[in-house]
């Protein structure tokens, strides 16, 4: 593949940004040959700056659900655009899209905007501390909530301080819950819950409901409350807070990523119980009240509540995980395929440095498909059967090239100090 | 004053929002009669949604530099949006908006970007610590840093932890400066300063160049960081981080709010130094890369280094504040105006309550002119002379008003909670 503009702007960006790409689409953890610049995206394909194209399972690490440059999403966007977007005050959107949040997710009573999932996480937890007035939180370990002091994967500046007060315990592990909400004494203001275990480098699980029904329980009696991170899972499980598939509902639910199908705003859904806490913390950001995104989430919402992209996506996904189960199956490979079929994740048996997984990966993107060796992937609305035909027919050029190649793949050091943080 | 549509707007967001508002938007800290909802906004107005029209001083709380709904940025938004917005990876706009930055900055060498002023004061607080492996931050008492747990100005479920390892300095106080340094002992990560003393509620002053010379001093001798705050003030005193203007370069600079004139983005730009550092961190958002706001960037920068907008708010701001002053006297009001007179801040004399500000700032609004009673205000480059002569009758008016009602006043006492909490 040509990648002589790709390369031109990496060694641009290597002089005015550090290591010439930061965050979670660094391509410095993907293998050789993933391009870092994208020139367009359109439904479920990009194409990177050097005109490749690729059909894309990353969906922009979960914002595109509906397909990118959604013609209805971008129009109410620039429609409230040329209204006004950030200004003195709201607009009527943030009442509009708080109305519509609270009418579609059952625990929901009020809502908060935010722009990044991390702004709600942090204030799931300020507010349950303000609810309480006990400070622990309980974790699931090696879950991701976001990427401020207190929950960066990666702990270069920060300090013990900023990780005092948490608490792990392993996910779906009722015992080692209950001995982490023990731990907390009379001191828990709250427990975090993914809506499925959706770490990087590991298998996903699913939730197990008595785990998730034990987390309620254990709330209910200590008066803490119990948080849903579904920034990156929400409404891809379900049309309201992915817990409500095992009938548990949470005090405080966040949610980002997809909800304005990728322009950007997250949200803080809660209860009544949670209402006065909320109300009593201060947290804002100069663009939180901007209009445009909003009008988008309004659209997406909208988009959500009255069309099959969650079917669809199920039913391409179960496509997806039965074909490769055979592809994998015929050229003598473990594939292990976890999650939710519409957000599936690939681990290769005996790879634990993933090497077989990274030159997988480099195959099916040269055959214009872009999966990710290591991290959850996305469908989106905008796939079609025959793009899973092109994915599938891109996985079986990639099993008989790795049948070909295994016993001369080399060690993938990039990733230690990656999985060693998430341990 | 019809205010019907915002009375509604109002009742229906009390339901599903806590409050019914949030953050620095909310106008229950503003006089009675400020309308809570805008419909739409246009050079520099806004009207609300009952259609009354305001000649707006706050300017979106600082987004809002070369005008509402400016023509070439928001084309710039658009035309990158038609691209591709959020991806699976940047566009080639990160490269250029950092390209930008680093042209037109004088202490910059690298920029990263994020979305909320917060998110980039963070990074710099995070990047002193992993850049000296120390943990205490040295801040000015009083100073906004953004509304996350170590620095939200209201402490309601934040714990202690999260305001360990900082020392408070009196601003343009060399001594108190000194004193908070030595505090810190071998421990210290980084000074922390204002561009100018914008603290709400307090008149503003500009920086002592002797102070900001100290702090990089003392930075230097300790091999700590020094961090400019230019999230408010950033381009509006200056081409350059507005610590140029005394001749100090800090080594870190957080940038936001008018950087893409309303589009959502933030900025934190660092030197040499600092680069290696800044890439060992983890931070991230689903947001970060998305082109669209970069673009708007791209354009607002070239529209900041090409026009007068700088030179002609400093014209119209001094007009405002001269006319200001002449009817000040003239009704026999002490009215302290502060600041750099394109960010200008109005206090009344002998009004600890505020209940001379919000009365005459009430008075304003009536006369279609948007000013805030507490909280430091922006001239943006789409206001022209005739403005600043409608503002200033309305300012007579008021002025008039006050003169007559003065004795009847009663006490403001909504603030005494923020108010106690910025002490």
């Amino acid at each position: 593949m040509n990648n002589k503009i790709d390369l031109e702007l990496r060694a641009r960006a290597k002089a005015v940004i550090p290591n010439g790409m930061y965050g979670h689409e660094s391509v410095g953890l993907l293998p050789d040959g993933y391009p870092q610049f994208f020139a367009k995206a359109d439904g479920a394909y990009i194409w990177d700056v050097d005109g490749n194209r690729y059909l894309d399972f990353m969906c922009a690490y979960g914002p595109n659900l509906l397909g990118y440059k959604h013609e209805k999403i971008n129009a109410a966007y620039i429609d409230q655009l040329s209204r006004g977007d950030a200004m003195t005050g709201p607009s009527p959107m943030l009442v509009e899209l708080a109305e519509n949040f609270v009418g579609m997710v059952s625990h929901a009573d009020w809502a908060m905007f935010a722009k990044n999932g991390t702004d709600v996480t942090s204030m799931a937890m300020v507010i349950a501390r303000a609810h309480t007035g006990k400070k622990k939180i309980v974790l699931a370990k090696g879950a991701y909530h976001g990427a401020a002091p207190w929950c960066t994967p990666i702990k270069n500046g920060v300090t013990e301080e900023d990780r005092a007060n948490q608490i792990f315990y392993d996910y779906n592990d009722v015992a080692s819950l209950e001995a982490a909400v023990n731990e907390a004494g009379d001191d828990l203001a709250a427990i975090f819950g993914s809506p499925f275990k959706h770490d990087a480098f590991v298998d996903q699980e699913m939730p197990n409901p008595a785990y998730a029904r034990r987390a309620r329980e254990l709330c209910d009696a200590k008066g803490a409350l119990l948080v849903v991170d579904d920034v990156r899972a929400g409404f891809r499980l379900a049309r309201d807070c992915s817990w409500s598939l095992v009938g548990v509902q949470p005090d405080l639910s966040a949610w980002g990523k997809l909800i304005a199908n990728g322009h950007p705003i997250s949200a803080l859904l809660g209860s009544e119980k949670a209402r006065e806490a909320a109300g009593s913390i201060y947290v804002t950001g100069s663009y939180w009240f901007a209009g445009a995104a909003m009008a988008a989430a309004v659209a997406t919402l909208k988009e959500i509540r009255e069309t099959d992209y969650l079917e669809h996506t199920v039913k391409l996904g179960t496509k997806l995980r039965n074909g490769l189960a055979e592809l994998a199956a015929a050229s003598g490979f473990g594939l292990r395929q976890t999650g939710p079929v519409q957000m599936p994740l690939f681990l290769f048996d005996d790879d634990a440095d993933f090497r077989k997984g990274y030159f997988w990966s480099a195959e099916l993107l040269k055959h214009g498909v872009y999966v990710h060796p290591w991290h959850n992937m996305f469908l989106c609305a905008a796939m079609k059967d025959e793009d899973i035909d092109l994915a599938l027919r891109a996985a079986k050029e990639g099993f008989a090239a790795l049948k070909q190649h295994q016993g001369a793949l080399e060690r993938i050091g990039k990733l230690d100090a990656l999985q060693a943080a998430h341990v």
